[in-house]
């Protein structure tokens, strides 16, 4: 089904720094096309974390140069966010950020730490650090919408792709303190204080709210809203305690009328209610075909994936045929409701892929 | 559906090292009668990992001493297996051990590094390294047959949880050379060069089956087989690459007539697959309800979980509520089909774990 963009009040408060350009029509250009439910010229195709280490030019240019500073030095990011456009011929270019830039801009005191992630001063477990917590405003992530203004101007008619994490991935960097593989303490205030756990993820629907309007303001083509930890929860505490907040990102940012991604790992549980958050796109990982994913979606929406990021480890012909098999399931997705296919990966580029590896992947993909 | 047990010559082979006690008769111990589809005179309840660095005692003995050492270490193992029996009242023992113990010693040459996990000094990746790993012999597992001689002379009518890790779990690490998150190479060679993958994976077989058979002879009183990381992987995958492996070494240790269990983490995909290797008992993980479980895996087996570990760190409400939750989910399930339920964490006991909390625990759902 078709979503047909509609012209937004919201999105039209230029950010601070200058009014933004407007936005380009890019109606026919094959990841907008799929995304809205209309068939595309080609099936598109882009990876998530496709500007990233993989690339030698982006370990160059990142020489000496911190992930935050990186984030938040226009012409850097965007350099890096052309460098897998101009090799791979992807159908987007996703702006170079990270799910903390959004909290580092507001005033939380973070770095990222090189092989760990990002890293807090200081945890947030109580309610009066959750109050203390700074309000995002959007004249603080100044930097990135001019990178957006930037991008919009050197990438022609690649749509580019804006990006947030959404609260649940960043409430629990906040309240672990850091990336964590059992978000035990996230769980512990999730449940044992629930009144805390909601006003903290009320703040974060904010912040990222306010840090996706800006994008929007300076230029972005679509959002995705990157909920990496989701998969750690059961379905019905997914219900409770997260889907209310992500909803709510995506409803402050429809009137956009761009469309809206959908992603998490380890997802398969939960897929019909991130769907159902109000995303055009649902974001699959490789544990999901394609066609399973779009019957617990029931249809309507577009999917996107899902070619497991290992398989780049194998030999070419391995890959086309995984590749292949995921053409299928995607084929096979929109027979069974799916609005369309747009191909990626079931999660970002590992650091080791051969970039050569990516640029075959993407002519598979295209000539198919 | 009830199953009954068979004596099989094949676990009647004593282990090197003299003969094993005779099985102790545990019929009516409520974790075997549960297993066994039987209704246990109280509702079992053990926990994955519960002997180990949530208690005090067990940091007290291992100071100064390896990981694998201690596995090693018939009269430690004996008494780190012991400690949460006299703590927590719980229904089962676990064995003291590590899944790389076979690999260890068969003479791979590896490592347990603290705060990382095993790292091999050379990862297999080839058809030459696959053809030079070492078969396991029943006398090179000797101290662990001892630890069990010792355990069930010393645990009364408490049954031992003997286990092993599952072929692809122990390839991953050996192909991977260590600990890792994306099973990048494993997978490169599984879909790459199926030949050589099959060949590891039928030596990784070989050799399980020869550690849990030493472990039946010495007296254990069921198995688990833990497949760590087969949530990594797609359904299509798991069946082509990996469950005929595993259904392998269920069949091989059938005819001991002991309960044998199946599980892994991130695996709602797979439960039917799981279930359908020959697994008495299918530990499920906090992800998907345990009823929910029942109907994927189609009645008659039992079904082990599945609180989610995480929950622990909460106030001790909470985890009542939550653990009753579980409980409920376990009688939904046994209406759904499954033979009965066996109470556990969704996963390992996490190191940072309130011991009281634990022992509290097991008291709630003895009550209940």
């Amino acid at each position: 089904m078709a979503k047909i963009p509609t012209p937004a009040s919201d999105a039209a408060t230029p950010p601070a720094g200058g009014p933004g350009p407007a936005r380009r029509d890019l109606t026919d250009a094959p990841l907008i096309a799929a995304a809205h439910g209309r068939t595309p010229s080609r099936r598109p195709v882009w990876f998530m974390r496709q500007a990233g280490r993989s690339l030698p030019e982006y370990r160059r240019v990142r020489e000496g140069i911190g992930m935050l500073e990186s984030c938040f030095t226009p012409d850097l990011a965007c350099e890096i966010t052309l460098q897998p456009v101009r090799r791979h011929d992807v159908d987007a270019a996703v702006l170079f950020s990270d799910i903390v830039v959004p909290l580092k801009a507001a005033g939380v005191d973070l770095d990222i730490v090189a092989g760990r992630g990002p890293v807090m001063a200081e945890a947030v477990r109580t309610r009066a650090g959750v109050d203390a917590l700074p309000r995002l405003l959007a004249e603080q992530v100044g930097p990135v919408a001019e990178t957006i203004r930037l991008l919009v101007g050197e990438l022609g008619r690649v749509p580019l792709v804006g990006f947030a994490g959404a609260p649940f991935t960043l409430a629990s960097y906040l309240v672990e303190g850091g990336p964590s593989r059992n978000h035990e303490h996230t769980k512990a205030l999730m449940y044992g204080e629930p009144d805390t756990w909601h006003a903290l993820m009320g703040l974060l629907t904010d912040n990222t709210v306010t840090f996706l309007r800006a994008q929007i303001a300076a230029g972005v083509d679509a959002v995705q809203l990157f909920d990496s930890w989701a998969g750690a929860l059961s379905l019905a505490d997914y219900r409770e305690y997260v889907k209310p907040h992500s909803e709510r990102v995506f409803a402050e940012v429809a009137g956009a009328g761009i469309p809206r991604i959908h992603f998490g790992v380890g997802t398969g549980e939960l897929l019909a209610e991130m769907a159902d958050a109000g995303a055009d796109v649902v974001g699959v990982d490789w544990r999901v075909p394609l066609d399973d994913a779009a019957r617990r979606i029931g249809g309507g929406q577009a999917v996107q994936g899902n070619l497991d990021p290992a398989v780049l480890f194998a030999d070419a012909p391995t890959v086309r045929r995984k590749a292949v098999e995921v053409i299928d399931a995607g084929e096979r997705a929109v027979r069974a409701g799916a609005a369309s296919h747009i191909f990626n990966l079931g999660h970002g580029v590992l650091p080791d892929t051969d970039p050569d590896m990516l640029t075959r992947l993407v002519e598979w993909v295209h000539e198919y």
